[in-house]
C-alpha cells in the first residue's frame, strides 16, 4: 500500500508504538493519591514537556483534548460563555471573524452559534490560491468583535496563511486570536513565543500518534476559558474528564521524534511532493494545482483534473494500491464539490475532478515514480469513457 | 501491589491489551473511502456490535465520546439547546432534576448552567443510605422540567438507585431521563430494552478498557441532541473529531470479555467485598460502613474510621502496597470531606476518615485477608498519636 492520506490521518511512528506497548501496565488513575497513580501522573507530565519543547511554550498552557475538533470547539464556544473581560452571557451582539475554508470543526461550529447565540460572524474570502487578505481581516472588525480564528494552513490544499501579520492586527485591537495549527504541526517551523496567538489547536493523529488526542495550547495570562466538558479538575480545570493516559503518552513521544527528525522530513516530504507535482502536470494534460505555488505545506499536492470525478480516480488508485483523498476526510459522505476548493473560484466541474496527495514520513522516491505512473493510466482511463468529453 | 481503587480506574483486560497490540498498525482515517479507512470503520463497527449486544441496544443508538464525563456534559448542555421538542433557545425558564450525590460532571456542569444559561435545578437529597425517594422526585417536577438525571449507582458509595421508578415518573411526565451507568456497568445486571432511559452515560476505563473512551446511549426516537463538539459527520454527526480508533475498539473487546466473566466476577467480587467488610468490622471499633446494606455495588464497600484523616490511611496502605480512595477520583485535590459522605448526614469528623475500598476482577482472598490485617495496624496507629481520641 501506498499511503498519501498523510493529511486525513498518518500511521504511528514506532517509537510510538513501542512506547504504547511498554505503558499498558500502567493503569493507574492520574488523580489518584497512591503509587500507581502518581506513576501515570508523572508521565503525563513528561509528555506534556516534550510538547512544550517543542512548541515552545510553557507547559501549563497545554490542554489535552481529544482531537483538534474539541480544542477548536473550545475556543468558540468559550469565547461566548461565562468567563473573562468581555461580560458576555446574554449577549447577542457579539462578532466573530474567521476564513471561508476553516476545517469544518470551525465552520459548522459558527454556523450552530449563529443560529443559537445569536452571535454575527463574518467568513472572510481567500484569493486563487487560499489566501486571506489581513488588510480584509482588519476592516471585518468592529466594536464588538471578540475573536478572530483562521487557521494556519489548509488541510486540502495546504495553503499557509499569513498568520504572522494577522495576529498582529488582533493584537492591535486588542482581540483574542485563535489558530488552527493542526495540519502545520510537524511540516512548519512553529514557534509558539514568536507569533502572537492566544490559542492554537493541534491534533496527535496528524504527527504520527494515535487518534483520539488532541491540544489545546492556551497562552498564560489571556481570558479565562470555558471549559467545553466541566466536572473534575484535569487539565487544570480546564477540561474534566479521566485523561486518556495512552494518547497523551503517545502524543508525548510524537512531539520527541518530531524534534528530532522533522528537519529531514520536511527536506524529504518537499522533494518527493515536487517530484510528484511535476510528474503529474508533465504527463496529464487539462490538470490544475489548487493551493499556492510556494507557501504551501510541504507534503500537500491538490490536483483537479478537468472531465473526470475525484471520487472514481480515488477508487482506481486504491484499487492500484495507492490511498488519496478527494478532500477533507471530515467531509466525507458528501457529494458536493469541497467548499475549500469552490471558495478558489475554481467552476465546479473542475472542483469535482480534484484529488488530494498528502505525503509522509513513510512515502519513497518509488512510491512517487509509482503513483505518476497509475495517476496517468486512472486519468487516461476515465477520460476514454467520460460522458463529459 | 493490592488494587482497591478499582472505581477510579481500572487495569487493562488482558484480552483487551493483545486486541490494542494486534491493531496498531491499523491506522487508516475511518471516514476516509479507501481500503486502510474502510478497515478501520469495520473494526469500529464490530467494536459498535459488541457493546450494543452487551447492553441490549441497537448499534446506531451508541454514541462514542472520549469519556463519561463527556457523556454526561453532552446530556445536560444539549437539554437546554436548539433542537428537539422544547424550542430551548433563549428561554430562561427551564427546570432540570438531579441528585445531591452525582458525579461531578454532572454537579458541576449543572452549577455552571444555573449561571450561564438561567436554568433551575432541584438537587434531591439522599437518605442515610444514599437513597434517593422516587417520590421526591415526582414532587419536583414543574411544567418547565426538561431533564431528569439520576446516576444508577454511586461511584464513592456504591449506592444503587431505585431508576426503573424514577424512570417511570419521567416517562408519566413525559420527561427525558438520563442516568449514569458509569460505575453499574459490567457490576450490575444491564438491560436498556428493559429500563425507560433516554441516555446513558459509560465510560470505558472502568471495565478495563483505556482511558479516554466512553459512549453516551441516546435511546432511538429521543430528541435529537446538539453535539458538545460540531464539525464533522462523526458519530451520526452527534460527535465531531477523527474516532479514537484505538480506544473503541479496546471498549469492544472490553465488552466482548463483561460478556462472558461478569456472572463469575460479580460472585467472586461480591464474596471479597463482604469478607473484607466483616474482616474490618470485627477487628476495628468505631467504624461505619457508608451506603446501603445491600443495594450496592458488588466491589464497594467504603467505611468511616472516626478520629483519623483519610489521606493518612490511603497514604500508609499505600507505602504497604495497597491502593485504595479517599472518594471520587475527580474530586482530588480538596480537603474538604466529601460531599458524598456529606450528604448522608455524616458528622464532618467522621466523614473525613472516610475510606472506599473498590474491588476487581484480578483481586484474590489472598488479597483480602493482607487489606485487613495492614487496614487494622494503620487505624491502631493513627489512633494511637490522633489528637482527637
Amino acid at each position: 500500500m501506498i499511503y498519501l492520506d498523510n493529511n486525513a490521518t498518518t500511521p504511528l511512528h514506532p517509537q510510538v508504538k513501542k512506547k504504547i506497548i511498554s505503558v499498558l501496565d500502567e493503569y493507574g488513575n492520574p488523580s489518584s493519591a497512591h503509587e500507581l497513580g502518581r506513576n501515570v501522573k508523572h508521565l503525563i507530565d513528561e509528555a506534556r514537556n516534550n510538547a512544550s519543547k517543542f512548541l515552545n511554550c510553557m507547559p501549563e498552557e497545554i490542554i489535552f483534548t481529544a482531537s483538534g475538533s474539541e480544542a477548536n470547539n473550545t475556543v468558540l464556544k468559550s469565547s461566548i460563555e461565562c468567563c473573562g473581560k468581555y461580560n458576555c452571557t446574554n449577549r447577542t451582539d457579539l462578532h466573530i471573524i474567521t476564513s471561508r475554508i476553516e476545517h469544518p470543526s470551525i465552520i459548522n461550529t459558527l454556523k450552530c452559534m449563529e443560529k443559537n447565540n445569536n452571535i454575527k460572524v463574518t467568513y472572510i474570502p481567500v484569493d486563487q490560491y487560499g489566501i486571506v487578505d489581513p488588510d480584509d481581516v482588519k476592516k471585518a472588525i468592529t466594536k464588538n468583535t471578540i475573536l478572530i480564528s483562521i487557521m494556519y494552513a489548509n488541510n486540502e490544499i495546504g495553503t499557509i496563511q499569513p498568520i504572522d501579520e494577522i495576529s498582529k492586527i488582533a493584537k492591535e485591537f486588542n482581540i483574542d486570536f485563535h489558530t488552527d495549527i493542526v495540519q502545520a504541526v510537524g511540516k512548519v517551523k512553529l514557534d509558539l513565543k514568536k507569533i502572537s496567538v492566544d490559542y492554537c489547536s493541534i491534533s496527535g493523529h496528524k504527527i504520527y500518534a494515535p487518534k483520539g488526542i488532541g491540544i489545546l495550547y492556551k497562552r498564560k495570562g489571556t481570558k479565562q476559558l470555558c471549559p467545553l466538558i466541566s466536572g473534575g479538575h484535569q487539565e487544570n480545570s480546564l477540561r474534566a474528564g479521566t485523561e486518556n493516559s495512552l494518547g497523551i503518552i503517545a502524543l508525548g513521544e510524537a512531539f520527541k521524534q518530531l524534534d528530532i527528525e522533522m528537519d529531514d522530513e520536511i527536506k524529504n516530504i518537499t522533494y518527493l511532493r515536487d517530484k510528484l507535482e511535476k510528474g503529474i502536470l508533465n504527463n496529464i494534460d487539462n490538470v490544475r494545482v489548487n493551493g499556492h505555488p510556494s507557501k504551501r505545506l510541504p507534503g500537500t499536492l491538490n490536483i483537479s483534473f478537468s472531465k473526470i470525478e475525484g471520487e472514481s480516480i480515488l477508487l482506481r488508485l486504491d484499487m492500484h494500491g495507492i490511498a488519496v483523498s478527494t478532500g477533507s476526510a471530515c467531509s466525507t459522505g458528501t457529494l458536493d464539490p469541497s467548499p475549500v476548493i469552490m471558495a478558489l473560484n475554481v467552476p465546479a466541474e473542475i472542483a469535482h475532478g480534484s484529488i488530494r496527495f498528502s505525503l509522509g514520513r513513510e512515502n519513497t522516491e518509488k512510491d512517487i515514480d509509482f503513483t505518476i505512473e497509475k495517476v496517468k493510466e486512472t486519468v487516461d482511463f476515465f477520460r476514454k469513457i467520460s460522458p463529459l468529453k
